[in-house]
C-alpha cells in the first residue's frame, strides 16, 4: 500500500490523480490534498477520500472557509509550511507535485531531503531549480518520477538500461495547432486560434506554450535534469498522431520508444506503480486503423521559443528561470489579446538578456529572479 | 571480458558474429568456432582469431582435413560430442548457436544444463524444443538471449518489466516480397520472384519462408517459448519498412517498441554484451528523411503458412516439429520448381494433420519426428 500526498489536488493532474488511484483501493491511500481557491472541489474530495490532512493553502481562505472542514474529522493546514508539512509526513512514500508555478518548490525540495518519492508534473520545478532538485535526489537516493507523457515515455524508455549507454534522447512534438501555417499567416494569431490544439485537451497557458513550442523548450530543459544529458543529447521531432511519446537512441544504435493513445493516465499511473504496471481499462492502439506515424523536423526559424529554451539551458543558471516567468507572463498577455504571437519570443529573450543571469545557489534565488522578471515583463508591457 | 563458444561459426550469424566481436577485443574472447563444410572460411577464422577448440562437425571431412589446423596450436574435435565438448567448456560463459537445423539442439541443451548463456539465432531449437530448452533454462537459471530482431526487439521491450505485466506481444512483419501481390499473380510466383526481399539481405531458405509469412509464424511460435505467453498475446502486425522491429503491450496500454535501421548487429551486440550496450559504429535512424512508419493487417488468407504456424503451437507437442520440417522440405522442392507456391501450405498442413503427435518428451523425440515428416514430406513429393 503507497501512502500519497497530492500537492494541487484541485487542479488538472491532481483530479485525474485521485480519479486513477480510486480505482485502486488496495493499492493506494490518499494520505494529504491540498489545494488553494476551489474550496468546493477541495471540500468534494476531502468528503469523499477522507484524507488524514487538508491544506488550503491562500491563509485568507483558510480562515474563511476552514470550519467547513471541521465536521470531516480531517487535519486542516494552511500556507506554505502545511504544504511542507504534508510533503515531509513520515507516513508518506510519494509526493505528487501538481501544483501550479512555483509554490511547488520548497515542497518538493523538502520532501526529497525527507526521502520521499516525488511525482512531478509541475514544469517549473525542473525548469528553474532542477540542477538544485537533481542534485538533493542524487544525495538522497530518491527517485523522481516525471508525469507528463514525453518524460514518461523516457523514463519508460530507460528501464533495464543505464544512462552511461544512452546516445540522445528524441522528445516528439505535435506540432501544435500552427504546424501547417505559414510564417506570415502565424503573425496574425490571435490566442483563440492557437487554443485549438489537435490530440491534447490542455489548459489555455499550455495549449499557447503548444502553440509556440515553448512547452516542447521547457521539456528539453526538463529532459537535460531528469536524466543528466548534455544539451546536444537531446533532439525534439515533430510527431503529429503524439502515439510516440518520446524515443531513447542508445550508443549501439537500438532506439526504444514508448507509445500509447494520447492520456495523461498512463504516466499518472505508471509514476506512482513504478517499477510496476498495473492493468488498466483504456483503449489500445489500433496499428492498422491508425496507418501510419509521421514524422518532420521542427520549424525552427518559425517557433523561436524552442531555440531559446535550448539558449537558456545552455547558460544555466538563472536563465531557464528568467525565460520560464518571462513566458508566461507574455502569454497571458497574449491571451488578452496584448500582445502579438512573435512578441512572445521576442520579449522572451529580451528578458534572457536583460537578466542574463549564469548562477544558481538557493530556490530563494530562483523565486526572486522569478518575481523580478514578472515584474520587468508587466513594466515593458505597461 | 566473455569467454564465447560460436557455434556455425561459418554461417551467415556466425560470421557477423565474429566481425562484431572483433571489434571489442578486450570485452570479449573466442574460445571455439565449429563449422561443417565451409573448411577454407573455419581455417581462416581459426587462423585469425586463434580460438582454443575448432570442431569439424562432418567426420569424414574432419579425417581428411583436421592436418590443416595442426600448426595454428588449437584442440580440433568433430561430430556431435565435438560441438557438446565445445558448448559446456568450463572458460566459456556464452554459446551463440548459429547452426543450421537440429544439429545445434543437444549442445544447446547441454550448454544450458552447464549453466552457460545461451544466444539462440537457430530457429529450429525453440520452434521444435522451445517447451524442453526454456524448462531447462529455468530450472538451470539461465538467460536465453535472441539474436535476431524481432526476438531481441521484445527482449529489450522487456526490460525493466515484468512479464506478468505482459498484455500481448506485436512482432512486426516486412510482409515480404508478394506484401502487394494480389492471391492470383502470388499462385505462379516462382522462387526466383520470392528471393528479391525488399529490407534483408538473406539467405535462399529464409527468403521462401518471408514470401510465405512461414518466417512470421515461425517466429510466432519463438516468441510464445522465450516469454512464456498464451498463444493468444502474439500478434503479428505487418509494417513495410521494417524500423520498428516488435512491440510489448503492457497491461496498462503502455507499448515500448524497439527500432533501428535493418541489421543483424544490434541484435548480437546486444545479446552478447546484456545487460549492457556497447557503442556501436552504425547509421542511426532519421525519422524526418523516414517520413512515416506504415502499418497493414497481415493478408492471412493468402498467406496461410502463419495460420498454420498458429495452429501447430495451439496443439503443441510435437506439431511444431512437423511444420518446421514439412515446410524446410517443401521450400526446397519450391526452389527448385518443383511444387507452386500453395503447394508449400497445402503440404504443411497435410503432414501437420498425418502427424498430429501433441506430446514431447525429448529432444529424441523432435530428431525422430523431424526425419520421419521429411520423409513423408520427400515420398509426397516423388
Amino acid at each position: 500500500m503507497k501512502k500519497i500526498t497530492i500537492l494541487g489536488s484541485t487542479g488538472s493532474i491532481g483530479t485525474q490523480s485521485i480519479n486513477i488511484l480510486s480505482k485502486y483501493p488496495n493499492d493506494f491511500k490518499i494520505i494529504a490534498l491540498t489545494g488553494n481557491q476551489n474550496i468546493e472541489l477541495l471540500l468534494k474530495q476531502t468528503t469523499e477520500i477522507k484524507p488524514k490532512y487538508v491544506v488550503i493553502f491562500n491563509e485568507l481562505i483558510y480562515k474563511e472557509k476552514k470550519h467547513l472542514f471541521d465536521h470531516l474529522g480531517v487535519t486542516v493546514l494552511s500556507g506554505l509550511e502545511g504544504l511542507i508539512e504534508v510533503a515531509t509526513l513520515e507516513d508518506v512514500d510519494v509526493v505528487i507535485n501538481s501544483v501550479v508555478g512555483n509554490i511547488g518548490l520548497m515542497p518538493t525540495l523538502k520532501a526529497i531531503q525527507a526521502k520521499k518519492q516525488v511525482a512531478v508534473a509541475n514544469k517549473e520545478c525542473l525548469v528553474t531549480s532542477g540542477e538544485i532538485l537533481m542534485r538533493e535526489a542524487v544525495l538522497n537516493k530518491v527517485d523522481i518520477l516525471p508525469i507528463d507523457s514525453e518524460h514518461s515515455a523516457i523514463f519508460q524508455a530507460l528501464q533495464g538500461n543505464t544512462l552511461k549507454d544512452v546516445k540522445r534522447v528524441i522528445l516528439t512534438a505535435s506540432g501544435g495547432p500552427f504546424r501547417n501555417t505559414s510564417k506570415k499567416d502565424i503573425e496574425r494569431m490571435k490566442a483563440s486560434d492557437a487554443l485549438k490544439h489537435p490530440n491534447w485537451s490542455m489548459g489555455r497557458k499550455i495549449s499557447i506554450d503548444s502553440a509556440t513550442l515553448m512547452n516542447k523548450g521547457l521539456e528539453v530543459i526538463e529532459a537535460k535534469w531528469l536524466y543528466d544529458l548534455a544539451i546536444d543529447q537531446i533532439d525534439v521531432i515533430v510527431h503529429p498522431q503524439s502515439i510516440i511519446h518520446s524515443m531513447v537512441e542508445y550508443h549501439d544504435h537500438s532506439i526504444m520508444a514508448q507509445m500509447s493513445l494520447p492520456t495523461m493516465e498512463i504516466p499518472i499511473l505508471y509514476a506512482l506503480s513504478y517499477p510496476e504496471r498495473k492493468p488498466m481499462d483504456f483503449e489500445t492502439v489500433d496499428f492498422v486503423k491508425l496507418g501510419a506515424l509521421t514524422f518532420e523536423a521542427p520549424r525552427h526559424e518559425d517557433f523561436p521559443c524552442l531555440d531559446l529554451a535550448y539558449e537558456a539551458i545552455k547558460r544555466g543558471g538563472l536563465v531557464p528561470t528568467v525565460l520560464n516567468a518571462a513566458n508566461e507572463e507574455l502569454v497571458y498577455a497574449y491571451l488578452k489579446d496584448q500582445i502579438s504571437f512573435y512578441d512572445i519570443s521576442k520579449y522572451v529573450e529580451k528578458a534572457m538578456n536583460h537578466y542574463d543571469i549564469r548562477q544558481l545557489t538557493s530556490i530563494d534565488d530562483v523565486l526572486d529572479c522569478d518575481q523580478m522578471t514578472r515584474t520587468y515583463i508587466k513594466e515593458m508591457l505597461k
